[in-house]
C-alpha cells in the first residue's frame, strides 16, 4: 500500500474496508469528527451511533500539522508509536489502548476509543483522586521496562529491539533539545514569563547545574537499557477511577529505565506545587506526594519481583552468582535507576519553566503573581533535584526536598 | 551478486576480474596460499611474484571453518568487519589496512598484504622493542572512539552509525559469554590448567568479584558511548618498528569507550606478568609498564584535544556552559573511562586464566611450573582489578597495583 493522506472524503470509506474495523463497529451509522489537538497528527473520532462503537483513527502526516507543509517532519514518527503500542499489547494489554488495525506504510493507526478516561493533567488540576493509579502506572512501568530490557531478554532479542526503534532519531533529537538543552540558555525558543526575566538570566548563567544536565543528557543519549515510552508524562495517560490507560508512545526507544520514571514523577511534582496557586487544598497535595511514593515503591517491588522470577537473561546465567551477593548487585542497580529518575525528573521539572513547552498545571494559572510563584517554585525543585540527584538515594529523600521547597 | 564460497579453483579467475585488484597486482604471474589459521575465515595471500604486489583476500564462510559445516556461524560478521574498517580508513588511514575491494554480499574483502609487519603479541612474547608504538595506538583509540561518538557526531549520525553495528550480534554474544561469564564458573569450556584446579574452583565459588563482573558485563552489553573495534587484542595488532596497523574488527559494535582501552592494558599486562617466567627480563617488562601509562596519558590528551576541537555535537551546544565547568565535566567523564577500563583489563586478563580462549604469552610457557605461576600471577592482577576498579582513577595507581602483583 503506498501512502497517501485520508482526507475526511475518503476516511470512511477506507476504514470500513479494514474488516477488522468494520467487524468491530457493526453496521449502522457512522458519524466521524476530527478530534487532533492539532500539533502532529490528524486524529479522528470515527462512531457508529446505533451500536454506540467507536475507535479512533490517527494519521502521522510528513510535516509538523501545526506549522504545516512547509514544515517537514517525516510521518515515520507512528511506526514507533505502532510498534510500542505492540509491545504494549503483549506485556500490560489492560494499560494501553486496544488496537485494532495498523499499517505503517500508511502512517495509520486504528484503535479504542477511551471515551470514559480523561487526560490525569486535567484531573489532576480538578484535584480529582485516582485510588488504582499507582497500582496501575506501577505495574506499567515495571513491566514495560523490566520486559524489554537485558534483565529479561537474551542477547540477540535485546538486539533486535534495539534495530526496531534505533532509528526514531527525530523524536529523540527533540528531547535531548528541548528538555536537555535549550530551555537552560538564551534561546528563541524559549517561552519566559516577563515577571520572571531576572531569574531566567540568572539560571542560564549558572554552569553547577548544568554540569549534571550535561550528565543525565548524555546518559539519555547513550544508556540503552529498555524500551521507554520517552514522553510520560500526565498528559500521556487517560484514566477515571477504575482503568489507567497510556497513550502516545511516539517518542518511544531503547533508553535509560530512569526517563519514563522521572518524566512520570516530575508531572506529579509539577501538579503538586500548582496547587499551591490554584486549590490550596492540603489534603490533595498530601495524595499526590503519597502517590509519588507509592508509585516508586510499588515499581521496585514488581520490578524486582519479575527479576527474581526470571533467573536467565542476556545478563544473567543461572548459577553464576550467589543470592546474596545478586541481592547486593541488584539494590545498587535500584538505587542507581532511583537517583537518575530523580535527575531526569529536575530536567523535565525546570525545563518546563522557560521552555517551549509548558505545562498547563502552572501556566494555566490566570493569576499572575500567582502563577509566577509557581514557576518559581519549579524552578527551585527542579534545579536542586538536578544539583544533588546522585545523593537522593530513596524516595522519602525525594519527597522531603520536595515539601521543603 | 549472489553468495559463493571462492574455492581456490575459481579464486584466481574472480579477484582478477576486479579492476580495483588487477590494477594494483600488475600483470604477472600470480601465486596463491591459503594461510588463515583457520578458526573462522578463509584467508589467501595473493602475490605476483613478478612486480611483487601482494594483497589479502579474506572470505567468511556461514560456518565455523575449524568445525565445519555443521557449525553454522553467520557470515554476516565481515559485513561489521569491512564497516569499521571503513570508518578506520576515513579517521586512522595509516593505522589500519588499505582496502581494494570490500563486498558485503560476498562476504569478501580484499586488502593490503602486511608482509613487513608480525603479530604484536609475538614481538612481546620475543621481548622486542616497539618505539613508534604509543604514539600510534593512542592515536588509533582517541581518534576511533571520539569521531564515532556523540561528543562529535550529531544525533541523527550517531543513531545511523548504532544502525551499521547493532546486529553484530554472534560476536557480541561470543564476547558475553567468553569474557564476562563462562570463564568465571563451572563450565564445559573452560580450559583449566589441572595444577590450578584448586585456585579454579576456589575463584568460581567468590561472589565478591563476580558482582563487579556483572556490573562490568552490563555496561559492556548497553553503554552505546562509540564504535569498538570489540576484540583490541595485541594478536589484532600488526606493526614492526615504524608502523602499526589495527586488524580483524569483526567484532565491532557501538559499545563503551573503554571496552577497547581494557582489552589492550590487559593484553600488555599479560605480557609484563609471562615475563617474570620467561625472559626474566627485567629492563623489558619496565618497558612495558611504561608503555601501557603512555598509551593510557596520549590516550587522554588526544581525546581531550579533538574534544575541544569539536565544540558541537549531539552532547553539547556551543555557548550551553561554560569553560570551567565543562572542563570539570569533562575530568570526570575521563575517570569514568579510566576506571572503566580497568574493571574490563581485569576481566580480560582474569578470562585468559581458565576460560576457552588462552593467550600465547602465558599458556605458551613450556616449563608447567613456570606457567602455573604465571597464571596464579595473572589471576591475582585480573581478580583485584575488578574488585577495585571503581577506586582505581588514574593509570600511576594502576600500574603501582599491577607491580604489587
Amino acid at each position: 500500500m503506498l501512502y497517501k493522506i485520508l482526507t475526511t472524503d475518503i476516511l470512511k470509506a477506507y476504514i470500513l474496508d479494514i474488516e477488522e474495523v468494520s467487524t468491530y463497529l457493526q453496521e449502522g451509522h457512522i458519524e466521524i469528527h476530527e478530534i487532533g489537538d492539532g500539533n502532529l497528527n490528524f486524529v479522528y473520532n470515527v462512531m457508529n451511533i446505533d451500536t454506540k462503537r467507536g475507535i479512533i483513527v490517527k494519521q502521522a502526516v510528513p510535516y509538523l500539522r501545526i506549522a504545516g507543509e512547509g514544515f517537514p517532519l517525516s510521518r515515520e514518527r507512528i511506526s514507533f508509536e505502532i510498534r510500542a503500542l505492540g509491545f504494549y499489547q503483549e506485556v500490560v494489554p489492560h494499560l494501553a489502548p486496544k488496537i485494532y488495525y495498523a499499517d505503517e506504510a500508511m502512517s495509520l493507526l486504528i484503535m479504542q476509543n477511551l471515551s470514559e478516561h480523561i487526560i490525569m493533567r486535567k484531573g489532576l488540576i480538578d484535584a480529582l483522586y485516582y485510588p488504582n493509579f499507582t497500582e496501575h502506572i506501577s505495574t506499567f512501568l515495571a513491566r514495560t521496562l523490566f520486559f524489554s530490557s537485558s534483565l529479561y531478554l537474551n542477547s540477540a532479542k535485546k538486539r533486535a529491539l534495539v534495530d526496531k526503534f534505533n532509528s526514531n532519531r527525530e523524536l529523540c533529537k527533540l528531547t535531548e533539545d528541548f528538555v536537555f538543552t535549550l530551555p537552560f540558555m538564551e534561546d528563541e525558543t524559549n517561552d519566559i514569563n516577563p515577571d520572571l526575566f531576572n531569574e531566567a538570566y540568572a539560571l542560564f548563567a549558572e554552569n553547577r547545574f548544568k554540569k549534571n544536565v550535561l550528565k543525565l543528557k548524555y546518559i539519555f543519549m547513550t544508556q540503552s537499557d529498555a524500551l521507554l515510552h520517552g514522553d510520560l508524562h500526565t498528559g500521556s495517560i487517560m484514566l477515571n477511577q477504575k482503568e489507567t490507560y497510556v497513550i502516545d508512545p511516539e517518542f518511544a526507544f531503547v533508553g535509560p529505565f530512569a526517563f519514563d520514571i522521572g518524566a512520570l514523577i516530575a508531572n506529579m511534582i509539577n501538579a503538586y506545587l500548582s496547587h499551591f496557586y490554584r486549590s490550596e487544598n492540603r489534603e490533595y497535595q498530601m495524595w499526590i506526594l503519597e502517590s509519588i511514593r507509592e508509585v516508586y515503591i510499588k515499581f521496585e517491588n514488581k520490578f524486582l519481583a519479575l527479576w527474581s522470577q526470571y533467573p536467565n537473561s542476556a545478563l544473567l546465567k543461572e548459577g553464576f552468582i550467589c543470592e546474596n551477593e545478586l541481592n547486593e548487585f541488584k539494590a545498587e542497580f535500584m538505587q542507581n535507576i532511583f537517583s537518575q529518575s530523580v535527575g531526569f525528573a529536575g530536567c523535565k521539572i525546570a525545563r518546563r519553566v522557560f521552555g517551549i513547552a509548558g505545562v498547563e498545571d502552572i501556566r494555566g494559572i490566570e493569576d499572575r503573581e500567582r502563577r509566577a510563584n509557581a514557576e518559581r517554585l519549579a524552578l527551585r525543585i527542579g534545579k536542586d533535584l538536578i544539583l544533588n540527584y546522585e545523593t537522593i538515594t530513596n524516595v522519602d529523600m525525594l519527597i522531603a526536598r520536595v515539601e521543603k521547597g
